[in-house]
């Protein structure tokens, strides 16, 4: 799994896809340095006059909640990329904090139909609830699930939204709703710079940009993976230093920028789970 | 003083208070990070179909008119927040700049009645004004006052606005309407980079969710002397690189992710003016 | 022409001028940085009830269509600094790539009439079309010339618009309408990072308040070749620590901090074109 990933990581400066992002206006200047500090090419557009424009040339469309402005600007410009077959990742952000973001949530599941999802454990699960509840599944019983059945559940999510899905937390886990593999990378100064899942889900798409349909499980585990390392790799850097986080987000893009396939599996620690 | 505010400082971690933020898209940002890097959890959300929502969760909530967007949002939330009893920041970007500005702090002055207010001196003073003028006051009186005078002209303007007020300059100044402190820490490179004023009123609120109402006069002391030594040790990081003012601000989030009560005591120049 | 770039470099910090920018939320706080980093005074404004007040009192007015938002301000804003006689830098991001933003792009070179315009080639070029077909000339032409013909198409395109023209790239071209100037300075690096060329026109922005109507084209050359030169010397210092684009960005601030007269003629590699 990670080879392929290491190939498509390999596939993006020549490739040099244009990933077009429709997010927030917290973490959006990191979210545009990291495409380009993989190899691809950011547009943000998210004037409902141009989206569906913008949409049709670019080559990754990512739907992002964390201000919760633009919504229909996303649903345009998703569906236009879907019609096109341009995958299209969705950050739920604060999905199951407010009822405005789960209803949001909901809508982009239903309207667009992302082809891969990442968002936190929390946020996940709210989706899987969202997406259950409208079937008549009893999304509680869900909820309850422990940590221990996360990778069962995390399948079951991927199955029922028909998407990849990434849930990031201590242990990040990755389903295409057949088969699960959690991955062991990252660094918990991570949590201490905003953006790091916005800045995660921006790069996914510029991986699935490069992989094509069929990569998309692939493209997902390689940015995880490679946002994971470049966390560990910003903790050395950062102790080499003395330093604290100021200097951790900036060497974070250091790494990022340095990231190539042999890094990717020289120290991705991707696992594939039994479920 | 600096002793309490030792102690709200070490409290943030374990409390990790949620930080609502309806903020400009300029520092966003920065104010989102340095929230984090004082160890509290940063929201921003501006929808008016969910600020009031996401402010009953809340244990701070920040208001800041710097390119006076989102009024509707801040006053909703606001006025959520206060009949909760959650502590209300308000940062009055360019008041007296333009009457657009002056109206608007006029409107949360009156509707929100905030908790502390940080501006720099001239914003704080037209504030002073502002509050003054619909009392009948000779407002024009108080804005001829001199530097000299400026500790109880703060004093005043705290007592008029029944809240802390910390006026950011050379030297800062922080009232609760009966008493005055002086706070001599900080560095000139600081306004070389934006946002430093933003971000101070951001980490005040970390700080005030921590201290609670008795405790939001050392909880804005503390939070500016922190911010100012943070300047210093910057400054000081910057002149053994021989760098400039991008180090800097790195240099600066690095200082308050390492700050704590010791450090605070021992480098705090913080002292009590007779008015 | 690099001694007149550098007065008026050496002008800025005694005036401090404040610098107007409506922009985008992708760069903005890069743009403030860089005009506090080169000693003048940024205030991003753009709510319509305002941009008008904002606009009498700045020095400088950057128009920058990044996300295409405010546009009315835009040109509220725009039409206020013409009639006073401030100057106007028009940053026509992304104007060939959606016919929003040709639109956009139009609209404001007929009702503002910039002073200066700063794009990259392909930008530029559009804009050169869009202004050549109002008049009924042949824009298809025009487009269909080839990059040796680049000099005299930048002067045509500038006599065209009334305007001190830059146009950015591997060679970044600069004129005025008469005479046409190539920069040799800069870093393939900075392609690496986003918003290095909304910097640049906010730059711009400075030098052109220093410098005064008479001075557009030498300011429009000094903030050129100040970023350019900025960028050989953050990515010198990338190469010293062994670092990437992060590293990268930060030093790109430190080395504008420190831009003076003498590194501007020093390093600056300015040529006159004959056309």
């Amino acid at each position: 799994m990670l080879q392929n990933a290491g190939r498509i990581l390999q596939a993006i400066p020549g490739l040099k896809p244009i990933v077009h992002c429709i997010t927030n206006y917290v973490t959006v200047n990191g979210c545009a340095n990291i495409v380009l500090a993989c190899g691809a090419s950011p547009i943000m557009a998210q004037n409902v006059a141009e989206v569906e424009e913008v949409a049709s040339f670019a080559k990754a469309l990512v739907l992002n909640i964390g201000t919760v402005d633009n919504v229909e600007a996303m649903v345009l410009a998703g569906k236009k990329a879907k019609s096109l077959g341009t995958p299209v990742i969705f950050d739920p952000v604060g999905a199951g904090a407010t009822s405005l973001r789960n209803r949001t949530a909901e809508r982009i599941l239903k309207e667009v139909k992302p082809d891969i999802i990442r968002g936190n454990m929390s946020e996940v699960r709210t989706l899987g609830g969202l997406a259950a509840s409208t079937k008549g599944v009893d999304a509680a019983a869900e909820d309850s699930a422990g940590i221990g059945t996360s990778a069962k559940m995390l399948r079951d999510i991927a199955k029922d939204l028909n998407a990849v899905v990434v849930a990031t937390g201590v242990k990040d886990l990755v389903s295409d709703g057949r088969r699960v593999y959690h991955i062991e990378n990252g660094h918990s100064m991570m949590a201490y710079v905003t953006g790091t899942g916005c800045m995660l889900s921006t790069m996914t798409a510029a991986y699935a940009a490069a992989a094509g349909k069929e990569g998309y499980l692939a493209a997902a585990i390689g940015a995880t993976a490679a946002m994971g390392i470049a966390g560990e790799m910003a903790y050395e850097a950062v102790m080499t230093l003395g330093a604290g986080v100021g200097t951790f987000q900036q060497k974070l893009f250091d790494a990022i920028f340095a990231m190539d396939a042999s890094t990717l599996l020289e120290r991705g620690k991707v696992y594939e789970d039994t479920v």
